[in-house]
């Protein structure tokens, strides 16, 4: 029996227990509430979607949880201490379809959509010169699995693409920065910079007025990692004094977005609902029961969470 | 000596002739007002921007004209049944930037920018099911140099690519469909329609109520190709009976588009300037200098546009 504890709408639940189940003959996925005390002793692992933590420690025995979804970050900062191990969705249809966002917003970007909407509205009919996109500098934040994929994507769609991760990565075609001092180099040089780092400790607040003054004047920001990882005020603030050009906002501390926000309606911010990547039901079943599967043939764990980093 | 015959700001024309005659440094190409009537007799070879055609017609002993431009709709109209000989650009560079802003606006409708903006503007968050790329059909009318391009940039992006040409034509991962009951098997499969067809008296109002009843309910267009494809009335009654989703329009029969037009303000209409791909001067002026160039040396002309079809 292995609990998938969550806090899904009821319909949304139903369909991973009914995905779940149908690639995991030999298990029973229930949810959390259809589990009976007698039950819980002897579960070592769970699936999870955001879940109740005082759901996690009724039990007792839980070794390690599965994520279906790729950002962790609530998970890690209740389990920081303790022993058991997070699994979280790495998913190449979640890359993919992450890489299709970084590259329809920077071409949003790119092709100045939001100027040209803007000029609609004021009936304006006003041509602007083309930057091609060999000369558009495109900096990303974060090159794991979904950064390498998005940088990949804009290279061979021609941008001139660079990226940045805490430690140092070399990929071919796209110019590679670590730590401190080439974030600073990076950022100096991104003329759109998108943010795909995992919110940690460490990335908390990181786009702050400080970075956000390093970057060339009329850039860009693309957000479609955790609201955390900005610094609102700072953010509009570089906005309001047109430093920054733009800002495609996807993911907000608090979600829904709150209606009071006037983020909602700022004329250089575009509010997404958080839709750059949302987990495949189908594609991330997949790979949860393969990976469990895995777990019960051989004992073997997938890669884990490192809980220092965070991801 | 080579007239350069245009209609362009003066700044502009400028740019041009010392773009041209930098590449050309055996010829001089001036500006059509210098040329003295002594001048006149002798010219063979004009190069064009949109002409007048009074002035053209001035020159008794021209053999061809190479236009800086594409499309050349207007020349073919007054030249139809000269003996003048038309060379109209084709740029790599140009097609580039034309499947650039195919892939643009195509992404644009396929992750519902337009949907989504509106919802910003009702404050309202809510998410829609993603369709992958791949089950995202588009269909290109036109698989000249331009549609061609486009349709590789497309499908290495994952799209589902269709094509329609006059004459049959087959293209590796492309589903080419040709003639009239070709045009309407690909119409009733495209989810995007994206117009790149030359302006002729055969697909002047192509786009037409007969054809837009055939797109499959809640499709989009895009025209980057010329505003007299399209019939307006018909496209907006597809638009306001919610047949059609969106329009994406660059080009319009009148340009700029008159502030009166009740196209500026559609809901669902996005109104742009003419500049989905914009004629590049540095790479046009190689083209036109190298054809010029093989021309002096071997007397033979670069491809002519074919009168009886326009392009």
């Amino acid at each position: 029996m292995i609990p998938f504890i969550n806090q899904l709408p009821k319909d949304e639940e139903v369909r991973w227990l009914a995905a779940l189940n149908q690639r995991l003959p030999n298990e029973n996925v229930v949810s959390f509430s259809e589990l009976k005390s007698s039950d819980k002793a002897g579960i070592e692992l769970a699936i999870v979607a955001n879940p109740n933590i005082d759901e996690l420690a009724e039990l007792k025995s839980l070794i390690w949880v599965h994520s279906v979804w790729a950002g962790v970050e609530h998970l890690m900062l209740s389990l920081a201490n303790s022993s058991i191990d997070v699994v979280r969705l790495m998913d190449p249809t979640l890359s993919q379809t992450m890489a299709e966002a970084v590259l329809a917003w920077s071409l949003y970007l790119h092709r100045e959509m939001p100027r040209y909407a803007k000029q609609q509205r004021k009936k304006q009919w006003q041509q602007h010169q083309l930057v091609p996109a060999s000369k558009r500098r495109i900096g990303i934040l974060g090159l794991g699995e979904l950064g390498q994929v998005s940088a990949k994507q804009l290279q061979i769609n021609g941008f001139n693409v660079m990226g940045w991760s805490r430690t140092e990565k070399a990929i071919e075609n796209i110019s590679c920065f670590s730590g401190d001092s080439g974030l600073a180099e990076m950022v100096a040089q991104s003329d759109i910079l998108v943010c795909l780092l995992p919110l940690t400790s460490i990335t908390k607040g990181i786009i702050n007025k400080s970075l956000l003054n390093q970057l060339p004047t009329g850039s860009a920001i693309i957000n479609f990692a955790r609201g955390g990882i900005i610094n609102t005020s700072d953010l509009l603030a570089a906005l309001d004094s047109n430093h920054l050009n733009h800002a495609v906002l996807d993911v907000f501390e608090h979600e829904p977005l709150n209606a009071e926000s006037e983020l909602w309606q700022h004329p250089d911010i575009t509010v997404l609902p958080h839709i750059s990547a949302p987990t495949n039901l189908n594609s991330a079943s997949d790979i949860v029961a393969k990976n469990i599967t895995t777990y019960r043939t051989t004992g073997q764990l997938p890669t884990t969470v490192n809980k220092l980093i965070g991801y």
